[in-house]
């Protein structure tokens, strides 16, 4: 069986809306706050964290790149909350999403290309692959649920899943 | 009146610890994920945003330079959540604080000088100043309070207040 080819569309607002919130400056509701110095670009995210006794946590992901070309194996849920990834360094990075709901099959996957200064939030529920990123030590912020319940299912595809064309 | 001076100090989470966390990967709890692509530094902040019906918020902060020298002429605070300042580029900062509590003098204001790997979470009331970067457009990432009730008190002080010796 040809594998298949899975190509990352540039990430936008519009295209990533059924999976969650893009982090970024372009269009966003902005004020000019501390005497004129500074640019508040306001509430960018849906941050969903409360559910079962959950409380926000941020952290940090260092994400060291995968040999290409890479194999998308495998994907995984937050049930009980969004989880944002925002680079905290100017590189691209790649996202690997399915729609929530069923358990997806490769077929279902979507993938976009992040430019070095969009972070997403995944909303709860949405399949997503772990973190890709094109260059070592990319150190990204993550604001994500911490709490009781168990909180991550992983999917895995039959054969070698979907290869990114990077 | 001789202008009272303030020379940062570098910021270390020993230093900060009256006013908030430091957010950087040093000595952080750290735990490997993602079939060894990621390391997790795990719960970096003491995010507080539950008082008086409030959610979290995801923002960017763009920061322009004051003119040098600097002259803290007033501080804030926000009683009723913590506030995160996170750089999204990797240049240094400056932090001007005072301890929680009584109306600070500039007498009282402490002085930090952040790498560019290293962000703050002030606490709940802790009195600081707005934004200090040194470069143009250096964009943070913000993580605050959202929710009714006034959650901003300022103090200005008379005359010039202190200067910062960068």
């Amino acid at each position: 069986m040809e594998t298949l080819q899975l190509f990352p569309a540039p990430l936008t607002r519009e295209a990533f809306a059924p999976f969650g919130d893009v982090i970024e400056t372009d269009r966003a509701q902005r004020m000019e706050i501390n005497e004129g110095t500074t640019q508040r670009f306001h509430d960018l995210a849906a941050v969903d964290v409360k559910s079962d006794g959950g409380h926000p946590l941020i952290n940090i992901f260092r994400g060291q790149p995968r040999p290409q070309p890479i194999d998308i194996r495998m994907v995984e849920r937050h049930p009980l909350g969004s989880q944002a990834f925002i680079p905290m360094r100017n590189d691209a990075w790649l996202i690997v999403v399915a729609a929530p709901g069923l358990t997806p099959e490769p077929s279902q996957l979507r993938a976009f290309r992040a430019k070095g200064h969009q972070g997403v939030n995944y909303h709860a529920g949405v399949w997503h692959h772990p973190l890709l990123v094109l260059k070592p030590d990319h150190d990204f912020l993550v604001v994500d649920r911490g709490g009781p319940g168990d909180n991550c299912d992983e999917v895995w595809f039959e054969g070698t899943g979907a290869r990114l064309a990077v």
